[in-house]
């Protein structure tokens, strides 16, 4: 099968499809992996990084596209990605397209199968695609909630931790899953006086007990 | 004794060299406190909030440098403040000199008596007026570092906490000082791998045996 | 020396002044002890556990108050025993006589010399004699009070802990000495929502640090 | 269909069948609820938060067993209550029928549908109207047995932690169920040395890694 | 049934099938427990505790295989053992065929029924015959490699928990099950650097949770 | 000032004098640095890493005691040593001259001033070049006394954490000093069930609050 990632092009987003050692594990497989020059640059792996695991370089994403049977990426495909997409094309990447009626139809029209990311589930009914990003966001919530507190952000000024003589600051958390409970385990590690709002017991009582 | 509280001039500064609750200890032992106007609205106190506790409100800096025996500020004097100095009165506020050649001159000529908060020593060899804004600068030094790790802030892009499978971040602490010691806590709560560098053992003794 | 310890007579009070291996340690070093009968029964050591130790048993307060030099006991003299109280004899108990005139006049008409335990000052000016008593009486008052706490005691339902997806109760504690940081580690093991009040702010930095 | 809510009256319960905001659910849903007058006066709820909720008050036991479809109720039904059941009315509360013959009975000769909480299950299994009493139930059995242990109540005197210098008391915990593990965090947390006694391994695993 | 326990004869091994303690519930249901004189001894049982929970002496293994209908050993039969297994006869011990190819065609010329502990599954797909050997070979092995690091034992003379001033060493652990996950937590308790590589994201999460 | 630096001959003694770093200090600081050639070389520095910090290696330990004036060493000297110092000679080690007269009566009659690390104290009365030792050692007995509890080694067969079902090993520590809390914390971390005796309580206090 011939794999190809192209350099993302949302704006903001440093990652890539695939790093290097997965690329190792394809090519190992005899698969044939397609990479636009310069899409791990931000990220870290130069083209070379990419080379050495017998990845392919293309210059562009037209290449990829139009050469690749599956198309590997992070964010979902941007318009000018769409229009590149063609029947008998795979697409693995996170499309969240609930929100998103002209992504939704323009995949429709492209008549490529794209699988999204956060609906990969496994046997127990997890979400083991989705579920990193969730403990990322939910950690990174706390300190990005820290930083926008301070006054110089248009805060009120409180200190999540407080310090001895004054109280912490009231974290309220809604919902105890994957983000929730990551997000409160750093919240109580900075000292804030954290409370989770959740719609079932159960759940509490298992984070009750850690 | 008249005690004189002038609205922080210093870029940034949001806080007020005395409290309402603090102004009420003064008036209620006799003493007279001029408060300029709008000094405590940054930090979250009216005008009305000091007239309550007894303050008289003053129209202008110059008013309250006038009057008072005793100026209660927050940050060093700025040459407009020096400028209002003058024999016979003192200052009591954190001056930060020895950086400061010009600041000191001012302060010299002034003929005023300067007391700086961070000298102020207690019974015990302690500095109690600087160690809570040790204990500040150390808990929000942690989650200013996070933010600037963040790639939009043109960090490298590592979360504190690590998740699952990656490794936390390395945190080195300067110190086993206050700020050290606080900084270390809040950076152990959130995830990170820490080392404080202290240049003597018995306090990393102290703080390892916590 | 003749040590005398009488059994101790005010309600609810079921210590006594030496428990046998005290006595041993005294009569080893060539004193005498005398040992009302029945003065550690309630504390769970019968007349011959002295007797083993070196004790010899007397009948009656009176008897132990006539012969000792020194009287050893738990809490402060009754009307009965200061009556027993002699010229050149020393009396080693709790007295706390500040809330306790009368109890303060008849000491000095008694003119024994009376040693009060909770005023006893070690080199580093601890008070080796109280500690014990404030941990005890920290420790214990935060089961007391989730006793009272209990509707059937005319409390307000609360449970300390609450349970997951009831907030924990609030504990607010008066004071960071002895008594008050033990009250406010059982109160935190227990899981209540717990402030502690310090007039100075030292001690509480100790406490955060902890 | 009408919901019944009567005044609890076995002795010592202070707790309603529903609580206000229980009854708005209903009252939105389209149910009509009546409950009798002073039914959560105890539980800190007077009638006025009931009717602001929806529901109708009714001026006795009488009224509300006459009208309503479905009784909510907290402990079982007493001989007046069942008294009041009739044949096509549902009863839903605690049952626990096993030690209870008569009530079993009485229950029987009713004709009504009754549905003991302490059985309902969820589809993990769990029992989730049961859980949230054993978890009372396990936090509170801690202090209860604190307060016997005091020489005041017949105990033998022994403090849960200890004190520096005296061992803390052992705590045995028979089963290591929702109650029993719920007593275990609590009587560590007041620093007792507990050990749990449990016929199976796994959960023990469990509990010890936690 | 007639149930056998010989005397463990593999080097090192002081363990022994069944303890007094079990054998009474073996003997309690009817059933006749054959257990070789000494069998206990090494690990602290000698006859007379077996004979007070009615067991029979054998005086040799021979005695044992030659009447027992059942087996109980805890290591692989021995080459003397296999030779005295017989068809209609179940040996209930650890196996560990695997790598043992001698000992698998021995069991099976035996006509013996051999059910290895390793293998026994629970309901929850569990080993729980297997999982305690692990708990107890994970938390060893920490204190075993902390000897072997001592100088004197060839290793770099690195202490686990490093002192204030050195860092703690450095601990991989391969694999986050059972063995693994309980060197982890000893791991961490006596100091060291710990990483736990796993092949598997979800259990690292759930460690990294607790 | 030549400070000498001879290879340690104390059995089983692996560690060296100075340190290349601290060579350099010294070397930096205008003194002359003699090392003799090897003495590094068991604590893992070669003589190469010690010319690259400034000292000059020599041939033999007679030439470094002819020429230093001070002779800094890790072990008390041994017999051949104690015949190389001379009068106006320093020597700087650990001595422990309590249980050794021999080694007492041999340093008196060298004339050399002796000076023990483990007797140097510090304004605030502590010990620094005694407690890391005292910490290594009180880590260290811990994986030390779980290593003898081995079976293998003539123990009793006990793991200090014990296992899930199996009640942990019990831990009594003499001396709540630095070598005593340090066991007490590794003890504590592996699981053990610890009991600390210490001849005064305010230590115990101390540590109970840690």
């Amino acid at each position: 099968m011939i794999v190809g990632v192209p350099k993302e092009v949302k704006v903001h987003e440093a990652r890539v499809g695939l790093v290097p050692e997965s690329v190792r594990e394809l090519t190992r497989r005899g698969h044939r992996v397609l990479v636009e020059r310069g899409a791990g640059k931000e990220g870290g792996w130069d083209d070379a990084a990419y080379e050495r695991t017998g990845a392919q370089l293309a210059a562009s994403a037209q290449d990829v596209f139009a050469e690749a049977d599956l198309i590997v990426k992070v964010k979902e495909p941007q318009p000018r990605e769409i229009a590149l997409l063609r029947p008998r094309q795979a697409l693995f990447t996170y499309l969240h397209l609930a929100p998103d009626r002209a992504q939704t139809e323009g995949l429709l029209r492209s008549g490529a199968a794209c699988i999204a990311y956060e609906t990969v589930t496994d046997a127990a009914g997890g979400l083991p695609l989705l579920a990193p990003m969730s403990e990322i966001a939910g950690r990174m919530a706390v300190h990005v909630g820290a930083h926008l507190l301070e006054k110089s952000q248009g805060g009120c000024g409180a200190l999540l931790s407080g310090v001895p003589g004054v109280p912490p600051a009231k974290v309220a958390i809604l919902g105890a899953g994957v983000a929730g409970s990551n997000a409160a385990r750093i919240a109580v590690g900075m000292g804030a006086d954290v409370a989770i709002l959740n719609p079932t017991r159960p759940r509490l009582a298992e984070l009750d007990a850690q």
